[in-house]
């Protein structure tokens, strides 16, 4: 039985309750978990950043088990910058960890009457609510290696940065990668702003004494992961991404399928593409110590990770990914892959989103407040909402707010948040899951492929999403999938002998359609009607070179997407 | 027939198109015309700042009859604050001289490919588009005075200052008193914004040759405005409205019904009452060399407006209200009447919203960036809007920028906008007009009077929204009407007159209750759900003191208003 404890940290009253998951939860985890958690006990139309808010952490059904990368962390709230629901995701062992120590969720709720910060330390006997003495005011690379200094190397660390604790919109919340760096992130729509407002500067997850969860048909369970294996080593995406990961696919976004943002948006093609992504960029970087092939968890047989060294071989960050180099590379003009990396490395420790990052960053160029290519400009923006500046204030609340305090009506955003690097206009799939997505991602059903017919792109949105919501409730990696590849059949089979089950596939499909109907309804909930489900104007009308196509998915197919 | 010609502003290709209004907006008028228009011309997804956005002005279906206080403007338009449909309604001569021209509507739309200003010129012939010479970078003042010195002393002028080029959601469009001064404003929602993204620094209207438009029934129509001079001789209400304003009723509101906005909405009384409004303040004022008693449009009746002169005599400011002197100075916690009507003036001369500027600085101060009672600090705030600087920029925006860029989560607002200056703790009635409205504003359905039960707080709002949406649609002024004291049956009566027609007052009440719709369906379709119509939580939870009342009309009452 997928049973487990839930931890609620109430930060009104500084107590931690252990509680038995209810059977109603049974089947319900990471991303599934957190939604009916969020409908169930958050007022919809409450302030996200009030105490009625909660901030869910749960890993998924597999987390803990010994399937390969299923050890994904999922992050759900009310979302400051949408309004609406959201969830986040995350690598790095701490998902392994909560699964390890039989934790389904914890969930942060209330605030504490005044400023104080605390760290919440998760251990194998529950959790405690420390204060967080000498953390106030640091970034997240000074927290991690402080609270790996006083609680040992191998916990993982999620942390937020000053901008978290100032409850900036765009502030992420940091996840220690297998080297003990935050390098990774709970990145999108402001965890880290809900965090802040919890007075939770960071939690210690420290597994000792924990054991990996056995499956209960042991035998099925290894035949399933040594499939998988030979899987991964005979599939071509699946070779790529070993040998590439994702910022691989880089030149192929913009050379082949045009579809990459490109100058805030106004191309799909970048002449730069293979200084910034792709074979050529990647041998340059490893030439010069840099090191691909980097697992963000145990276990891991795809390795898509990465640590990037500056040119004196110095660590300067880690898992720059394929979203990082588009938007802060190709969405700015910029080509410097260093200065990327230095980029992706201030918003890892302030804990900015680097997709919200770059598309406010765009806007900041119609703005005025800074030219493509100078990236001397761009980092001394992001150093504006680092050190908490009045124009750090307007950017840190991300794309959306900063363009209404300029005046700019062409703002490429979707319910308020920046539309990550998949032009929707090429990609009218991953348009149509920009539209109706309630938790507004594209990992929640990208299409990359150009569909035939909006009717097809409608469909392939519909499937991939329902997908996704399976994989991010059961803690799987989406890239160590190849993208859906590994087929869902198998999955089912994976989930069968891991609790001893007999569900079919179409009994997982409906696990991840109910999913998005939970999602869906808090969205409605809180007052965002399907008028809200709609691209900006700009994408249906100016054509993006050198398709010059545009997103022409007509209002009614997008609205008929929830007819399932 | 209420026909009229349709002025078409092109800001595209600048080209006037003038159209006779068709047959089916023959009933429309006003509030009730703009909502038409809107609902059949503008994608209600659109940006508000973008071409597709319309500005729609549009007087009363009883502008420039011989009926007192039937000529207030209306304009709409999408909103860039509340992202659905907004409406704003003014005093001033231009209503009536749009009335005696026979304009129905002036529809601004597109815009300019580059950021050219113009100027409108409306006279008998149609409309002329003029270069702005000169004119960018000015505010209200010297705009006004600039147009009246070339266009004739007559003139009305509506006009943006430089927060409203700038496309500052709190930007308003100024509008001329009968001393051409820009006193008076089509305020909320960010009108401003829109015009200046329209490229439309200013309108002038020349009614030169024009005359009023004569009753169909004379002889009816002289009876009526007979009685209804009557009628404002001996209400009681009416008495106190002309010899006071609506500074006069502050201290009733204060004292008594314990409903004024005070610190930042934490109290619905403020011991400094009787300085910023009723008999003292207003005795002290007039002491001391303002005017009261006066008239924003020839042939009304009640003159409820003022001109305030500073301590040496000096023109400083005029059409100070109650709506000003509780949000800018209680509000605020200042008692200083001069301070609050310097204020004003620099609203008015920037072209900002009064009640926007003052729950945004109740805003600052919980952000820390003033203290309550400091005046000199409130005036330096709002000059850095009016200087454009990056605090500017985010105060420019209002109440929910400012709190999300200082991670406030209790904000007065609802749906992105200011609260107006009646406590729904109290004010129940009017709690369920900012709930439901559609055009989200007290003036479109206040309740002033505590109301026994949630239940009649509903009924009390429908009643007053309905009656409301029919006095915004005559062009009729609500003040002058004593809030609704004079009876609807009569006004169904001088339409009639005017028009020869024998409508009885259920179908006025229909026409009142279609508007409410049309402009609903706006909402919905711009992706606002029910879920949108909510007072923030501190409402439902923080007692107000004296009377430590909640907001507590349930949800479901809220959403059961539109059964009708």
């Amino acid at each position: 039985m997928a049973s487990g404890r839930i931890l609620r940290v109430d930060m009104t009253n500084l107590k931690v309750v252990v509680e038995d998951s209810p059977p109603e939860y049974e089947w319900l985890g990471g991303r599934g978990l957190m939604a009916r958690v969020l409908n169930r006990e958050v007022p919809p139309t409450g302030h996200p950043l009030g105490k009625y808010n909660k901030l869910i952490f749960a890993p998924g059904l597999l987390a803990g088990s010994h399937f390969p990368s299923s050890g994904r962390l999922s992050v759900g709230f009310k979302s400051p910058m949408t309004g609406g629901i959201k969830e986040c995701n995350s690598g790095g062992p701490a998902g392994q960890k909560l699964g390890r120590l039989g934790i389904k969720a914890i969930i942060l709720e209330g605030q504490p009457a005044d400023n104080t910060l605390y760290v919440i330390k998760v251990t194998k006997g529950g959790a405690a609510i420390l204060p967080a003495d000498g953390l106030a005011g640091l970034n997240n690379y000074a927290v991690a290696k402080e609270l790996r200094a006083i609680h040992g190397e191998n916990v993982s660390v999620l942390t937020i940065g000053t901008p978290g604790e100032r409850k900036a919109s765009m502030a992420t919340i940091a996840c220690t990668d297998m080297d003990g760096m935050p390098s990774r992130a709970l990145a999108r729509g402001g965890p880290g702003a809900v965090m802040g407002s919890k007075g939770v500067k960071a939690i210690v997850i420290d597994d000792t004494e924990a054991k990996p969860v056995a499956a209960k048909r042991a035998e099925a369970f290894r035949e399933l992961v040594k499939e998988y294996a030979t899987f991964l080593d005979e599939n071509k995406g699946a070779g790529l991404i070993r040998a590439y990961g994702q910022m691989g696919g880089l030149v192929w976004i913009s050379d082949r399928n045009h579809s990459l943002p490109v100058r805030n948006f106004t191309s799909g093609t970048f002449e730069g593409a293979s200084k910034i992504g792709g074979k050529e960029a990647i041998g340059y970087l490893t030439s010069r110590g840099s090191e691909w092939g980097i697992a963000c968890m145990s276990g891991c047989l795809q390795r898509c990770s990465n640590i990037v060294r500056d040119k004196e071989g110095n660590y300067l960050t880690a898992a720059l990914e394929y979203e990082t180099a588009a938007l802060l590379g190709a969405n700015l003009g910029i080509d410097d892959i260093y200065a990327i990396a230095a980029m992706s490395r201030l918003d890892d420790d302030y804990g900015l989103d680097d997709i919200e990052m770059g598309v406010t960053l765009g806007v900041a160029v119609a703005a005025g407040l800074m030219n493509f290519g100078d990236s001397n400009k761009a980092i001394a923006l992001i150093n504006e909402i680092g050190q908490d500046t009045n124009l750090g204030r307007i950017l840190g609340e991300g794309a959306a707010v900063t363009a209404r305090a300029f005046g700019i009506s062409r703002v490429p955003v979707i319910k308020g948040q920046a539309m990550p690097a998949h032009d929707p206009r090429v990609e009218h799939g991953t348009g149509v899951t920009y539209c109706t997505s309630p938790v507004n991602d594209h990992t929640a059903g990208p299409v990359l492929m150009r569909q035939p017919t909006t009717a097809q792109a409608v469909q392939a949105s519909k499937q991939a999403q329902i997908d996704m919501a399976i994989v991010d409730s059961l803690g799987l990696c989406m890239v160590a999938f190849t993208d859906r590849a590994y087929p869902m059949k198998k999955v089912t089979e994976v989930i069968n002998a891991q609790y001893g089950q007999d569900f079919n596939l179409d009994d997982v499909q409906q696990m991840g359609k109910a999913v998005l109907k939970e999602e869906r309804a808090f969205n409605l909930n809180a007052g965002l009607a399907p008028g809200a489900d709609r691209l900006p104007e700009f994408l249906k009308e100016e054509p993006l070179p050198p398709s010059n196509l545009v997103f022409d998915v007509p209002d009614s197919e997008i609205d008929a997407f929830w007819d399932f």
